[in-house]
């Protein structure tokens, strides 16, 4: 498995929060060392998702091993005016040394369900919250979208073209894994393609075209470089010209044993524009050139144009893929379920939580489909059920070596196939029911008579 | 001026679209490395913004003066099959050796206005539009979401608290320099103050409430560690009885000299539960200890808030701003503009640009206000407008070194004070007239005549 290099900034444990510092210190003042456990979950999924994928976690468990206090981050806390010798004292030795639980990743999840358990003494597992949450959140969302995507067109080749237009470097690459381990065919991201080991796709762009004088000739020029992967942009200045011309050249280049792939269209109404061409090319004898839709596209209109039966054979997916557009984020959290033995919940209006260690269980109907799921005390005795949460990650070690993302991949397809119809629906609200355990309710009971304040 | 650390991710050329690069096979095979223009835009500003705040240029530089590809990356290239050995050679050498226009981070901006111009030969200018827009589009959108809550609330503390819910690492370091220059005071993001030089801010969290048994003893050793920096998070278990609390240790603490500066609320309906704890902090003698509010913050809440009178002194913002939630991309797009002395453009339907090499002059009226703008050529000759569009890069070196963050903050709020009451007002859409010359409109009709396919 290729893995990322080493990274200034991505493995930086310093890119955190001012308040996990201020707090470790008083956890340090007062002998607060004892051991946590954290479990983090989406508080509700967006409005318009009936599902999420679980992702991220191949990440997460890499930063873990890997995040450690450089010298210079350390000199800047000491002369933050914030901390005492102690804090740095302990910073300059942090290594994680906790214990991770998680789902797989690829596996379909909902509200209120625990995607990762963190068990680690109170100031690791505090120091590492909030890049817990800005690594986990976005495969997440785009593992979501992707799928979605994927629903919405089974057979069609779909391409993450999204970089440009996600937030930064490093949202472009876990996107491109996200989209890639949902089912997407490949990325245009090519450091994606290096670091992951996935595929790269790509077409041309209008300037390629502008920087010609005859678009003819940009055609033939891209064809001459590019003769095993010649997809070309017809929409720099008429579309159905361009489909034209490129009949033409594939005339004359096909004596040569050259192919043309596909033509890209980037504008317009993609259906109306897909069908023109796709005439022009049949008529002109070449059915076998594909074509390639981008340009805002997103799950609602890929749905709508495969209803109308439109002859697109893929697309090229971007901004509302790597953003999440219609959902940019994840309330979702980390919290504090156990202190010292102690199971412990937080209350505030609107945001309480399950107390203690959790294990989530999945039950399926005869047919294989999802029918619950049920969140259970981790160690109430359950009988069948198919438990979510597994050890990953034992005393800052890993247990088993990165999966492939081939097998992720195959993952989320078992998983989406288990999607009852009620949740395959793209653009209908639903959600799949999420049982406590009495043991869980009482506990809850326990915790509010214990604490509470 | 403190720099980022040299990094292997956000440093690197290859985080890139496949297609520059099989554009660029085609580009060296042909000898077509002419002098090319491409102009970066905003085409079509989000529904819900009446203007922008240009920034992002500090990091767009400091990427270009950087980009060298690695061995492992040109390896990479070299198996991946795309590539003939010609191409491998050039990256190998590739520094980018361009000149570059923009306008200074900070200033205000609208639709189809460029905000930066290359001039480089045609393989550079290529290679770097996907990295370019990546690195530009965030801090356009956060600094301008910034700069919305700045003016809905002048005279509050307003902090960056979104590193968590930000897209990746690199989203949520550029967000919290973003928010600052736009007139935020300060971020929770510990690597942000390292690497810009900025003030950091925090509080508690619920974990370090929850922790302890006892919520006042909680408060305590947070003031035992923290005696300069005592923020107090009250609504864990019930948020009025936190405020009593709070309000007795400032008595106990009071006597030892110590203040607790705030209390932060996270849950609830704000404004009530913000009068609420103002008035038992009132009435037990401490108008002295200011109230922060965080928990689904933005520039629409803070407005209200404040029209209601609200006593609440600062604020937490934190996903609204860095995934800039109601507007989380950007139209936005880098097009060739001239080529090898020739004007062109794109005339996709729906996405025309002006061609050839451009300035933006900006008018004023008696008052100091934004009257209009005014697309020209560069050439032309203009009376009287402020032109935006000045060089900061000359044959791949930095004209200037960086601008501190004090002097864009400055400009920022300069700007600010000269929309119009249409262009500050949150909740209805607005714009500045643009208009674009005769010589540019006569420019186009010419490149439509030439070219034109």
């Amino acid at each position: 498995m290729p893995t990322a290099e080493r990274d200034a900034l991505c493995d930086s444990p310093q890119l955190t929060d001012l308040y996990q510092l201020t707090m470790l210190q008083s956890y340090l003042d007062q002998g607060m060392q004892g051991e946590a456990v954290f479990e983090f979950f989406v508080r509700k999924i967006p409005e318009n998702r009936n599902f999420l994928i679980a992702a991220g976690l191949e990440q997460l468990l890499d930063f873990l091993q890997r995040a450690a206090f450089s010298e210079q981050e350390l000199n800047y806390l000491a002369r933050s005016g914030f901390f005492k010798p102690n804090l740095i004292d302990y910073l300059a030795q942090f290594r994680f040394s906790g214990t991770v639980h998680a789902m797989a990743e690829g596996t379909v999840c909902f509200s209120n369900e625990p995607l990762l358990r963190i068990t680690a003494p109170l100031p690791e597992a505090q120091l590492i919250e909030t890049r817990l949450i800005n690594l986990m959140q976005l495969p997440i969302m785009v593992a979501t979208k992707a799928a979605r995507c994927r629903l919405a067109a089974p057979d069609k080749r779909l391409v993450d073209f999204g970089l440009r237009r996600a937030h930064g470097a490093e949202a472009g690459l876990l996107a491109a894994r996200a989209a890639y381990i949902a089912g997407f065919d490949g990325t245009s991201n090519v450091l994606a393609g290096q670091r992951y080991g996935m595929p790269i796709m790509g077409t041309m762009a209008h300037s390629f075209i502008q920087a010609h004088d005859v678009e003819a000739e940009a055609f033939r020029h891209f064809a001459a470089s590019q003769p095993d992967n010649l997809v070309l942009l017809i929409d720099t200045y008429d579309t159905e010209r361009g489909a034209r011309r490129v009949a033409r050249l594939a005339d004359e280049i096909g004596a040569q044993g050259l192919e043309i792939k596909a033509v890209r269209i980037d504008s317009g109404e993609l259906g109306d524009e897909a069908r023109k061409v796709r005439e022009i090319l049949d008529q002109a004898g070449h059915p076998e050139i594909g074509i390639l839709a981008s340009s805002s596209v997103d799950e609602y209109l890929i749905q709508s144009l495969v209803k109308r039966g439109v002859p697109i054979d893929g697309y090229g997916i971007g901004t509302s893929l790597t953003t999440s557009e219609d959902a940019p984020f994840l309330n979702c959290a980390y919290k504090l379920q156990e202190y010292a033995g102690l199971p412990r919940r937080k209350r505030s209006s609107g945001k309480a939580t399950w107390p203690g260690r959790k294990q989530l269980y999945r039950y399926l109907d005869d047919s294989g489909l999802l029918r619950y799921d049920r969140l259970c005390t981790e160690d109430e005795t359950v009988s069948a059920g198919i438990a979510l949460l597994e050890p990953v990650m034992q005393n800052g070690r890993r247990l088993n070596p990165p999966e492939s993302l081939a097998d992720i991949r195959q993952r989320v397809q078992r998983e989406l196939n288990m999607l009852p119809a009620h949740l395959r629906d793209l653009e209908h609200p639903g959600s799949l029911l999420l049982q406590v355990s009495d043991d869980l309710q009482r506990l809850a009971l326990e915790t509010d008579r214990r604490f509470g304040g």
